[in-house]
């Protein structure tokens, strides 16, 4: 019997989220023997509380093909988490009311960790409440914090943006450190996990010798120890690299961002490791410095993705589509690392109920015993996963990202208030 | 009778200045019957005085064709101007003697306002000191604010990085708006001329409505219209993108910067427009918001450098030493807008005396009268000049970007102090 599928995309965006979602619908529409349509929803998972779905059939092939190349959520994401089922056991019977209104008996869930965790609980659930509907979970985040899986869609390119941009922002630099700044801080995402700070160390290499200190929130910082490191590369390099994670933190556990910034009016100012670094830098060292605070810009860089990132994000959509046919449910889709020389990988598949909750952190064998830097064994790992470049189209001198009509199914059911 | 060139990168650097020294090594290879070599200040204008000169001589052809792909300064360069002739006179003979000893007729200096005029000077002065020299400025500078030259090399590639950059985001921030992010502010240089603020604005056009709202230092901010002004657009579009001028005042001509943040012992924090932008709009209107400070990263993106502005740059470079060649001095090397559609330039040259200490503004008509936006005219003037990528090598995932070996000529002279 056809069913409908429903997708939707669920916490912070990525440049590459839209390539799974093309590969969910492409996949989709090739099999339209058994899955009738795909539904989006409008805003993530408050599209399906709320029958706010989009009609994806309207959609040419052209534009759900024009996915792969766009960064962003292209039905709107949503930073809601749905509480545990003894809480709000009314939100899952809302959306098992509104999967059997719109005949959907796939579930495909795209986000991280707290979105795997309800995309379990849909699995459990749906069964007991008459209407059985296969989610699988489609995974999706630049903190790279996923268990099970050897990568997460979404990292990659991240990490090829950090590491590019700390090598131009290092070359500069270095050109003016004669005369003028002699430190350059860079502060990128990543509160609770360093995977994307460790990716500012691939900017030095064998031929780049590029003096990069990085300030993991897995460390415990230390400022008497890290200033010194910086003057010694500055006396060395004559310049000095930093790379600072927005959860870079003292040992009682407070962010170095949360240093207690105030503007004219005494409020707390919001936001900023970077600043904070800088006024340490200048403060003992004296250096003249220059910040940098890449924010949204590095997960939306997607005119500069990792090859091998799309490739990925497509493959975890396409193959959730696919194990839903073969009858899966209550997974996630994942990336197994086959080989590092030359670098392979291939699908697989994790049990939810492994991935829920579960934060993959950086491990301690990948950051270097001074706490400042990688080791060999972590840059073996991140390099794969910066390789390739897939250029989008551009015109008028920049990229042609498509936005779609996004247009509602009308609605069945009556209004739910969230 | 064959003499030496000498040339120097001064100020702050670009993604292209360095294609603009390919275009001088690369044409003067081309005509080594009439110049011997080409000397290149280490630091810049520094190395001239203390007579640290690089040979370029040295550098294989391919590593001189890298340069066209590598940002930054190959050779250094240096926040260093040359006192007026009158004060400091000595610096002026220390040039020539530095010329004499090592035979160069041909200087080339690669900079923006300050530059040009000591350009200038040297033009001036080197007759009566008994050893003239050809004296020829070659353009550059990301603040496009230099005269009689259309458009500066360097500012096209940071117009199409902020364009692109304001698009990223703002697809991010729309998919994210509903439960999130509804305001996103990107702070760009230019302390004195809005000209790289203004390429926010070409984030949107016809396909892509994107709400931008920038703050050009050319128009002194009125927070109250500004204010309003962002939640009009978060009420029509669901968000807002906020482009700041590092420049960005108040009528009184103060920094937005220089707001008096302080830092938790009282000291005043430096730096960021963005983050105080965030504040006003937190304050007033409570949505949540995320910042970015683009900085050196927005002069340093040679990854995605407009192709107009690295032919451009290449093109004033090589017509430099054409011109010496044809007895020019005093001249600053320019581009000329021959049409609109299609786009047609070519190069030109202008009279360094009318070059020297003058600023170009965006002009009036380029702003739109609310002073939030551009105007069509404006539009038609930026769109060109970032037209076109121009993509590095990649390798191991990232730009292969070169470093020259930058061996020093043996000293012939007395040590200088300056």
């Amino acid at each position: 019997m056809v069913k409908n599928a429903f997708y939707a995309q669920s916490g912070g965006v990525t440049s590459v989220i839209n390539a799974s979602a093309c590969g969910v619908i492409e996949t989709a529409r090739k099999h339209n023997d058994k899955i009738g349509n795909v539904f989006a929803g409008k805003n993530g998972i408050i599209g399906a509380l709320q029958e706010d779905l989009i009609d994806t059939s309207l959609e040419s092939d052209n534009d759900i093909a024009a996915l792969r190349h766009t960064p962003s959520g292209a039905f709107g994401s949503c930073r809601f988490k749905l509480k545990g089922i003894d809480e709000n056991r009314r939100e899952y019977e809302r959306l098992i009311e509104v999967f059997k209104a719109h005949n959907i008996g796939y579930f495909f869930y795209n986000g991280g960790g707290d979105s795997a965790d309800t995309c379990y609980k849909v699995s459990q659930i749906s069964r007991n409440l008459g209407f059985p509907v296969q989610a699988i979970h489609i995974p999706k985040t630049v903190d790279n914090d996923l268990p099970i899986t050897d990568n997460c869609p979404g990292f990659g390119s991240v990490a090829k943006y950090v590491a590019l941009s700390a090598r131009e922002a290092s070359f500069d630099v270095a050109s003016m450190a004669k005369t003028s700044t002699k430190v350059f801080i860079l502060e990128v995402m990543g509160r609770h996990a360093g995977w994307i700070a460790a990716a500012g160390a691939l900017a030095a290499d064998e031929k780049n010798d590029i003096p990069v200190v990085i300030l993991f929130p897995e460390v415990d910082f230390n400022q008497k120890k890290f200033l010194a490191l910086v003057d010694e590369k500055v006396k060395s390099h004559g310049y000095c690299t930093i790379i600072v994670s927005e959860g870079a933190q003292w040992e009682d556990g407070k962010f170095l961002a949360e240093q207690g910034t105030r503007d004219a009016f005494g409020h707390a100012q919001l936001g900023g490791a970077a600043p904070v670094v800088a006024g340490m830098v200048k403060e003992a060292l004296g250096y003249k410095f220059h910040w940098a605070v890449a924010d949204y810009l590095q997960r939306s860089a997607r005119h500069i993705a990792s090859k091998t990132d799309v490739e990925q994000a497509y493959a975890v959509g396409k193959a959730a589509v696919e194990m839903a046919l073969d009858g899966e449910s209550s997974i996630m889709t994942i990336i197994d690392r086959v080989s590092n020389n030359p670098y392979k990988w291939k699908i697989g598949k994790a049990d939810l109920s492994k991935v829920a909750n579960v934060e993959k952190m950086m491990p301690k064998e990948f950051i270097s015993s001074d706490g400042f830097n990688i080791t060999p064994s972590c840059r073996q790992y991140l390099l794969p996963l910066i390789m390739g470049e897939d250029y989008p189209p551009y015109i008028n001198g920049l990229p042609d990202y498509v936005t779609l009509k996004n247009q509602l199914l009308a609605k069945q059911l009556k209004e739910f208030l969230i």
